[in-house]
């Protein structure tokens, strides 16, 4: 005897999603099935939202309801610096911060030749035109992961623009606040030497 | 900066399934933005549809298309024995097992007086009413989980229906096929010495 179909249907949607396997999907569709009718339209209904309303900024690359995005109309903002990031959610990262005011550009992904993902995948060539185009940009921040592919990124588009006049800047490495010395690996520490600041 | 509308409701949504998290949810809700536009529309449908065209059978209580359901309609099934299970998920254990040609009966839960579930919060009343009502059932195999509230709930069903005069069973307890003695818990032993049979 199999699922009925509407079940097994459902079970198959959510085995679409990251990290859900069969036993996981099948007890979210049983779990479904006795959610409130009002939860379950709500959620159909974002699904199919987030698709129709969620678009990238023409200019930036970051995920907004509106084409450009908030960010790049506002002119109350830093119109010099632009913070390169991997992802959208790293945006929201640095704006909850709250202390950056200049612009982003969003590269969907970084270098990763083993993984087939050369400069054509990721939003450089944007970044190119953009500064190209643009006399206000007087620093690009490479906000990338500190992980490998994310150096090379930086590296990669650092040698790209620097030529421009530029300048091009990364984020400090060293310990993380309230991380314990005993714990950090031992580039981050001598990252964290080699940047020491006077106190 | 919050997150655009559609992106925090689907959070909201993906939130509201069990066991996932706020950064669960925020993973997925990114990753729905990039899932092929066909697939997040089957999943939204889907959502919609399980609600819509699942229902109860009204004589055992199973998950069901169609009311009453294909077992429950199935003259080839033997009508003398119902199998009373938890869950739906229950039966369609039982049914790949492919043993069993019986009927079933779900009670959706089981007696839990901590948690506010008592006898009226599960559908033993309408095995009651059933058994009440039919002259052909002639055992009733209680297959109900090996926990406290699986045996106390199969002990308060025994008590109601064998003043009827009904054979009433419940599975076999003991070592589970595969499993290694040393890793058994005393009272699977006992219950196993005490249930064994001859070879």
């Amino acid at each position: 005897m199999q699922y009925p179909l509407p079940i097994a249907r459902l079970i198959e949607s959510y085995m679409k999603l990251p990290g859900i396997g069969e036993k996981t999907a099948t007890r979210l569709a049983f779990y479904t099935l006795d959610m409130p009718q009002e939860d379950v339209e709500d959620f159909s209904k974002s699904l199919i939202q987030i698709k129709k309303d969620i678009h990238y900024c023409s200019i930036c690359g970051n995920i907004t309801e509106t084409d450009p995005c908030v960010i790049c109309r506002d002119p109350n903002r830093d119109q010099s610096t632009i913070m390169v990031v991997e992802q959208a959610k790293d945006v929201m990262a640095f704006e909850e911060m709250g202390e950056y005011d200049g612009l982003y550009h969003v590269l969907h992904g970084v270098l990763s030749p083993m993984d087939g993902i050369g400069p054509e995948e990721v939003n450089i060539k944007s970044l190119i035109t953009r500064l190209q185009k643009s006399d206000d940009v007087k620093e690009v921040i490479l906000a990338l992961n500190s992980t490998s592919e994310g150096e090379a990124t930086a590296m990669y588009i650092g040698k790209l623009i620097k030529p421009a006049g530029l300048k091009v800047t990364r984020l400090a490495a060293g310990l993380a606040v309230g991380s314990d010395i005993e714990y950090a690996n031992s580039i981050t520490l001598k990252r964290a030497v080699q940047g020491r600041t006077s106190l």
